[in-house]
């Protein structure tokens, strides 16, 4: 039977754990489902606000409130934006693997799961100087194979799943494991805020106030459970002006919680490992085995 | 023509009931829509977060609140999380009957339907040693036919109709009837909180304190109108740390009102049938009848 | 040019008026939709709910405020439950016109939208002992032929169209007219509570006190213009005890109201008709007219 | 590399910029997606709503906060209400072009997107007496060979991309620029409000007050940013009295802003031009180049 995983002691004292993650999809998002929204002007001129407005906006914030966190890029952000990239490595954030055009991996054989993964993290290296530990799937779609192939190329972690409240040691196999950070729905700003017609959303947008409520209240069930709060923003959602605002508030509310380590998900990962957790094995299920 | 189910009364000076009910679907909520969902390790884990995580938090919460519940469990669940199932059911809870892979029964003949009932009500007397004697339809679809499959295999309850404020007796045939708890959309946490791309959800993902006002008004209203609230969670949902702690609000406000009876729905059955109800018919409504 | 319909004048000094009416859709909501629905035993008990529960609860909330109001009836809905429709009739409500299986009627013939206009005008007539005087497209969706059959049939008044925020005389042909009592969207239970799986709804359920902001802000706004607030209800989503005490507030409040002049749609019509106003022309769009 | 566009200076000492525009879709918002529409009488009634009832109350509430605006209006809402468009121009403000039929762009050639540009223009002249100067494509769909096309014709600016927080000159080609003021899709009221079955929206229908909430708080936003808060409104949606009502709440809080400047989008647009930007060149996404 799968088994839960064991809860983490946090350093220094701290109880729970808590990242502000970016995911930097930019034009990528649209043209992973289908090169076709190349032709829409508007629709990547919506994206572009990400690199272009947004992740200025949200350096500044990270800054004023000195932290420091991971930005997720897929390849083709990296290729468009460079300098963008670079400044966000600059001012001392992680940049972690996000696919090459944000594509879904559902169906992909373990083959062309690894030509994508090879492809960004070149682009990634190129365009930043070093190969990125930590990788989150596109739409957070992780297949069976992906951590062996993660494995394979040194990651020392993934944040794609979602059946903990905290980090654990997945294993992959020969002994080996990846660290996995999980992440949830509840925690992603695209729900409150995307709206794109014939691409995402049904037209719902929500106040910045209500999606500050539930990461908050979240924040602190997790805060309660000794947990590790994961927010996953996107700057051409979140880095328009009023919602950035918000997270700021919400950031400086969480950072000022001497009880709770705010780290990049690169550092939750490493202390992670140093813990020598027992590697968790996640029997893939099988609804016609009876 | 169909009448109204006569009002109950209620043990001991209540005037109104409420029960606390649990799916835990984990996996089988998306396996029975689509065998393919198995390929989601992420979709798999989202679901797997209901009994390796969101069970024992309940668990917790119903012990602090000395409240004994009902637990809706599809037959994989106990074969894939046996120790997790029957941990509810050392804790004193009622495990009752949810299909086996969650699967819609819109459409499925008798004898289909049969032999996933007969499937699944072994593998949950396997697991914790009892029969269940309630039934709560995947999806809340009931067939017309479902009752009398009921009936044969000794069942006491169903829990998955909408037509009344409290239970009744569902005439089946020949004079023999099973008791109806019945259920109703909004008090439901599926869709508050549930988003899962490609299988569920539009991307609503409400706050826990919206979810709970719903709730507690809907409670309020049934507890003036001397009915039964039957109000479902999901564990792999509400089992998240702010959802619950919401959740355990609300359960401490309704337990403590005086004059509500807070009980298993095996238990608010069995007062049902003790009531010596006449049973109600219900016509299957014909269209083309005129 | 079509032109704006002209204000009216309301009796006794008010500056407004209010009606509260109720679509007694019950099963033939979703038969209207497909007779396959009628397999869905929880899908008939939902919409059953309605005249079994939701009607006598609204009719006690109208006693209890002394309000009389309007019950739009499909005529499947009356030889379904004819005891029901006689007790809104009896209680001194308005029964008028809701279509037979509350087809929706674009795309339908001038022939077929007869016979089912009379199919269902008999069965009311055999029911209630009287003809209707007032209709309701199914779904809002009228046809431009169907003033012209309204007329024919000596109907008073319709109650579909949103151009205005008062009623008007519709010109029909040959110097005739209907009154029209326009609706609107936002003024419908049906948007905020309705989610059934497979026929309607994304899954939003929202809070009766989020519907009744909604609805108190409208009828405010519509007071102050002079206007004749139509609000539309579903016993089978608003007869739910919460959403019915929270309807009964807005009920109370707005029958306080000195200047707001509350009743039934029969009589808003008769008042309208009494205006002799200048029948407003319609005209059909043509895109391609240029 | 793509750049972000510069910061603009802002007039007479103010820090920020707004403009409340309307877009008058009427009718065209659904015949443009199919002529079908037209046969829905109660559908053509909602669009129609607009131009008869929430101009004369828009024009109103603008006449009463001394505020002049941009309303945007496809061809046919000219030739079917031209007397409305008249009372627009008239009261001061500036009619702007938003195609003939409010058709999506995507995928139209270059040609045929230029003849409906011009139909569009040659009926908005012979309404008002003069050629439009400002663009905004239907549903916000500009095409990568729009700018062109709008360049060739004499146009000032477009308000169609999203990129940015504040206007830039738009390279076009051989030296031109057009200026692109840029709007977001959370200050739309459609998303807000719209529903029309089997044309648009889930259902989704918000209060005002929660809209009025995410606008004042984005608008606060770019206030602080030095940005340009361009709200759009449809009066089929925003004419409805309470919302007009939460409209004209929000437009007196801005207008009292001494550091807002309030203005049309066309005296923004010239306000751009007389900065002398360098004009930004955006590059088509190759998703396929690497």
């Amino acid at each position: 039977m799968t088994r839960p995983a064991d809860p983490v002691r946090w350093p220094d004292g701290t109880r729970a754990a808590a990242a502000f993650t970016f995911d930097v999809d930019a034009e990528s998002a649209a043209l992973g489902v289908s090169h076709h929204h190349a032709d829409r002007m508007s629709v990547m001129s919506h994206q572009a606000y990400g690199p272009l407005v947004g992740v200025p906006r949200i350096l500044e914030i990270l800054r004023r409130n000195d932290i420091r966190s991971t930005f997720f890029v897929p390849g083709y952000t990296a290729h468009r934006y460079p300098d963008v990239v670079r400044s966000i490595a600059d001012a001392g954030h992680e940049i972690a693997h996000h696919g090459y055009l944000h594509e879904a991996m559902t169906g992909k054989s373990e083959s062309e799961e690894a030509a994508i993964l090879d492809r960004a993290g070149d682009v990634l290296e190129r365009v930043t100087g070093r190969r990125p530990i930590g990788y989150r799937a596109p739409m957070w779609e992780l297949n069976w194979h992906s951590p062996k192939l993660l494995a394979d190329r040194g990651f020392l972690y993934d944040s794609s799943l979602m059946d903990a409240d905290h980090p654990y040691e997945l294993a992959v196999d020969g002994g080996r494991s990846i660290v996995e950070i999980p992440v949830q729905w509840a925690l992603d700003d695209w729900e409150q805020y995307c709206y794109i017609p014939d691409f995402s959303g049904s037209g719902l947008i929500e106040s910045p106030l209500k999606a500050a409520e539930l990461w908050r209240l979240e924040f602190e069930g997790l805060q309660s459970a000794g947990g590790c709060f994961v927010l996953t923003n996107h700057p051409f959602l979140s880095g328009r002006p009023s919602r950035a605002a918000v997270l700021e508030e919400l950031i400086g509310y969480v950072a000022s919680r001497p009880d709770v380590w705010v780290a990049p998900l690169g550092e939750i990962a490493a202390h992670t490992r140093s813990l020598e957790l027992t590697p968790r094995c996640i029997a893939r299920p099988d609804p016609d085995d009876f």
